[in-house]
């Protein structure tokens, strides 16, 4: 790499004493955090003071030197942001806000005590924590989210340092956001990779083979900077030269697990393992004079974001002909992104397909092509919304499987982002399973606080999409690849709601509760029924949460006579939220006949009608249901 | 790299005319499978005819000059193996087989129409197709595994070859699968990158950077040869050397998107769209001679894997101290391990938690190491099973999250893999959030074909997991971190099993159905409420299949009255699978009260008990439903 400028170099320092009074004044610090990593661990009987004390060096350095943070403002925009993709380091984590003055001693003894703020693995409940980290491989893809914000959308100042251990190198992830930030030229990211060598159950595939990462680094498009992660003179030039260096770069640092005290270091079984009082005591006393103190640390330089216009309404049409729900995803995106500077768009190399690409023309500086690359995806987009934007990520709704765990995690910390899957279900015809996503509700309603949609028509995605601008936490919302008629040409959706698009009488004889492509089905059922049974037709658009009430109605209208139609497998999708909804309203009981239609087989290739019909789920088969459960006795399954 | 030895070079030679007329073999091949892929493409009105032209070359030079594979006999064990990770090249896939003289074209022109094997990506209903790809990223990491038990397991001769897109080259995935064929120094494995710098949007990240994909192989332990790859006798050369080479070898070949058809090639917009039948006509001429019929190709040697000796019934011990289920996990792996040959076990870094080290000392050889990189892990199973091991893999429950995709399309590839993941829901205490799986039972059974079992004691553990050898699809075991109270010392256990652990008489007021950890809770709610309220309490063990029969007897037995009690979200679940399983069987209507425990806060760390009781999951909770399910007059909540 280029020669970093001494002057930059002093910069840094000039905020420090100058010379070995700077090494030792880390070397003090790096004393204090790996006695405390020892004692709050202790003293919780569990944790990982070992994977603390391989980086205790690094983070000295880079917190007595190098990051520039308000810890009394965490909320400052001008603050750097440090993410710890290694979240199992925790103790270290919290010695080092022990060390800022952000906690006090008192506090970071609570550690993973019940209550207590100080978790096992930190998450945003700490306001000096971006995100939930300890599924490894996440910190770091995260941390360039945060980084490709601030350089693309913000034009921010702050620096983005993650430190990763060296066992989640192996993650795939990783290399998918080393990737990430080479190509986007991020200067304002480094990752700090902690190679101790050992990972929980025994030495990692590369232990000390730096060269091997370097090389791997750079390959991938950052910058190596390979170093002895003991060394505070070499890790202060190490970060004095990232911060400057004008591209992404990767401190690549030799260091040993449990350095500082004899008896653990570089030794296997001690991952995840707590000293005991005896040999914590032993442990104090080779680390030394580590008198638990406050240090000096650096304050950004005074920074605010732009101003933004305030957010206005996004403008949407109204659409009259069939159009596919997943274009009416990217006409809203496009709308929102004209209404409100804060929404930025990502895609997963599919934006002609999701539709997605419609806002790259309304505003491409805030559209981030991810390629195929899911987990980066989410985890940029999770990124960004540390620093308030309002992500939207989509690709096909299958291959958001791919960043289920990205997507769990988000949840833990407390993220609030949008997503949006397209070609769910069979009805995308020709392409096959693999494309098909039969899982995507299951998996997205067992996401914490998670809301899930699922519209059937143009004019309904425009608003959904639109409120979920506003959403807190995990939203997802399914989109068809299909063209579908036009059902609605008002605004009347909200989320928990529902409606009733065919009946609604008081002698609705049936309930059909549909969702996306089957409500269509289910519409001309009621057709081929009408004269015949009157049926009601509830089209469940928000399938998390779900309007219970106007299911307990359709059970009470109908005597209890339910048909729910899916285009899913039939685990853990809208069958099973309405059976839960209703036994949670105490009227599971009242259910006197119950046809659950969803996709039972393994489908092939074939047009989108056929698929629907041989799953069992196309409006025959809805209709024949229906009758079936007309023509039943009422209560004949209720004994007891 | 080395220099291949002529000699070498020549056995391949061996087999066909020498020289130029080798290479008109090769050229005509190309342009019967470049004719082929419009023909079916366009006969069918969709699919990916130019990802298809862009890999003809490569994949005529494999055919008529390197692949050793016996088209009459599939099931032959000294095939070759072949997997298009870029599976959308289907087009291509299938015109290979009609040349092979494996299908007619007949069948060829079949192409994703309904009922027809050639669907739109390839999957297993074609006896050539080892796993079902179309999901980018998943055919190298697969074959990675095919190509490792190969060499680790059967030591046999033959060769692993895997296409793959390079839009696909931007997974995670990717880099975990050429990181372990390099680490385990596959010689046996070559990728083929058909790098035609267009993926479906339009430009991939790198283009035609070549350099860049061969430096990033060669960080990753593999050695890149670069080539022109429409050049025959360039391929040629390639795959000769690769397969000689003695190492894990990556083929970086530059291609052109829609190579052969003018107006196709290196054209924006023609991603996944088949030319018209004009275009297809004026294509066809192009292309110029290309006369659909069988060419000769290499049979492989013959070569007939190890006898093993027949497998054994696994010897399992009986426990009667509470012992951890994630450790009867290992025991149970273990005793397969004596009991049979044919039982692998993969672990991600972690088997000194999921206990799948007790495997490794049994089995050293049959024990795969798979780092933290659980895509790899699970794609590593796959390729196992394709030639006829018995899998299991096993990690945290949490990070099976990260290989959903990969388990997903398992089940499209009807393979049969056995998962494990310990340290399942909030009972793992003080670690916290991130590291408890909450959502893997909803993941788990909206998977098609899915078996999920979660055991609560150890020696049912035992007997679940000798029972998971022997069954087809995808199976997942729940184990828990924490040591669990021995219930059981039969072997009365079974795939759609239940046990009653406590009543099971015909006064029972109220049934409560728990699983895993909450069995135990329940036993203590149950030895609670003696004396005041007959319970029975049902261990559902196999969550899915659910034992339907148990549960309509319960809600028939106790009038109605039943509390889920699970230590997971409440979507997707224990009480998903309850309420499901009582609509299908009829009976819903039967409900008269139902209490649904789940955890329903995002929790923190705290000792296990600690988080059961904040969950509200614990005995003192479950007592309380059972009070108000039994003190509710009856059939309080069914009215109609």
């Amino acid at each position: 790499m280029d020669e970093v400028p001494g002057r930059e170099v002093r910069h840094e320092m000039a905020t420090l004493t100058k010379g070995t009074a700077n090494l030792d004044l880390y070397r003090a610090l790096a004393r204090q955090l790996r006695a405390d990593s020892i004692r709050s661990s202790t003293a919780a009987g569990s944790g990982h003071p070992t994977s603390s004390l391989s980086a205790a060096d690094l983070i000295a350095v880079l917190l007595a030197g190098h990051l520039r943070y308000d810890w009394s403002r965490p909320d400052d925009p001008a603050n750097d942001h440090l993410i710890f993709s290694k979240g199992h380091a925790s103790p270290l984590v919290y010695a080092l806000f022990r060390a800022a003055g952000a906690i006090t001693d008192e506090e970071l003894m609570t550690f993973r005590k019940r209550g207590s703020r100080l978790e096992g693995h930190p998450t945003p409940v700490l306001p000096w924590v971006d995100v939930a980290t300890g599924s490894l491989g996440q910190g770091l893809p995260i941390a360039v989210g945060v980084a490709l914000a601030g350089k693309r959308v913000w034009k921010a100042p702050w620096h983005v340092w993650t430190l990763t251990g060296d066992s989640e190198l192996a993650e795939g992830s990783i290399w998918e956001g080393i990737d990430r930030a080479g190509h986007e030229r991020l200067e304002n990211f480094t990752a700090i990779f902690d190679v101790n060598r050992l990972g929980q159950r025994g030495p990692t595939e590369l232990e000390w083979d730096l060269d091997t990462y370097a090389a791997r680094v750079r390959a991938f498009g950052c910058e190596p900077i390979v170093i002895d992660g003991h060394d505070p003179a070499a890790i202060d030039d190490a970060f004095a030269r990232a911060r400057h260096a004008g591209r992404p770069t990767v401190v690549v640092a030799k260091t040993i697990k449990g350095k500082g005290v004899s008896f653990v270091e570089n030794k296997e079984g001690w991952h995840g393992k707590a000293l005991d009082a005896e040999q914590a005591k032993k442990a104090l006393a080779e680390i030394g004079d580590a008198s638990s103190r406050t240090f000096p640390t650096l304050k950004p330089d005074p920074w605010r974001p732009p101003a933004w216009p305030s957010p206005r309404k996004p403008e949407l049409k109204t659409h009259t002909e069939p159009v596919a729900t997943r274009k009416a995803y990217g006409e809203a995106l496009a709308a929102l992104g004209a209404a409100r500077k804060d929404v930025v768009v990502l895609d997963g190399e599919v934006s002609n397909s999701t539709h997605a690409e419609d806002f790259k023309q309304t505003a491409p500086e805030r559209f981030f092509e991810m390629y195929i690359a899911e987990q980066q995806m989410v985890a940029a987009a999770v990124g960004m919304q540390v620093v308030h934007l309002v992500p939207f990520a989509s690709t096909f709704a299958a291959f958001m499987s791919r960043a289920y765990d990205f997507i769990r995690m988000a949840a833990i910390s407390r993220a609030n982002i949008r997503l949006s899957g397209s070609h769910a279900g069979v009805s995308i015809g020709e392409d096959g399973p693999s494309q098909m996503a039969l899982e995507d509700l299951a998996m997205m309603r067992a996401v914490h606080g998670s809301t899930v949609l699922y519209p059937c028509d143009a004019n309904q995605t425009l608003h959904l999409v639109a409120l979920m601008a506003d959403l807190k936490g995990i939203s997802y919302l399914r989109t068809t690849r299909e063209k579908t008629p036009i059902l609605y040409k008002d605004a009347d959706f909200r989320i928990g709601g529902s409606r009733i698009v065919r009946g609604g009488q008081k002698d609705d004889a049936v309930a059909v509760v549909a969702a996306g492509i089957t409500v269509h089905e289910a519409v001309k059922a009621a057709d081929q029924l009408r004269g015949s049974v009157p049926v009601r037709i509830i089209d469940a658009y928000s399938v998390k949460p779900i309007d219970a009430a106007a299911l307990v109605d359709a059970v009470r209208t109908t005597g209890g006579r339910l048909c729910v139609v899916e285009d899913h497998w039939p685990e853990g999708g809208l069958g099973d939220a309405v059976l839960a909804a209703l036994a949670e309203a105490g009227v599971a009981g009242e259910i006197t006949g119950f046809v659950h239609l969803a996709v039972r087989e393994m489908p092939g290739s074939a047009k989108p009608a056929e698929q629907l019909d041989a799953a069992g789920i196309s409006a025959t088969h809805i209709a024949d249901a229906v009758r079936r459960l007309a023509s039943a006795r009422p209560a004949a399954a209720r004994r007891g």
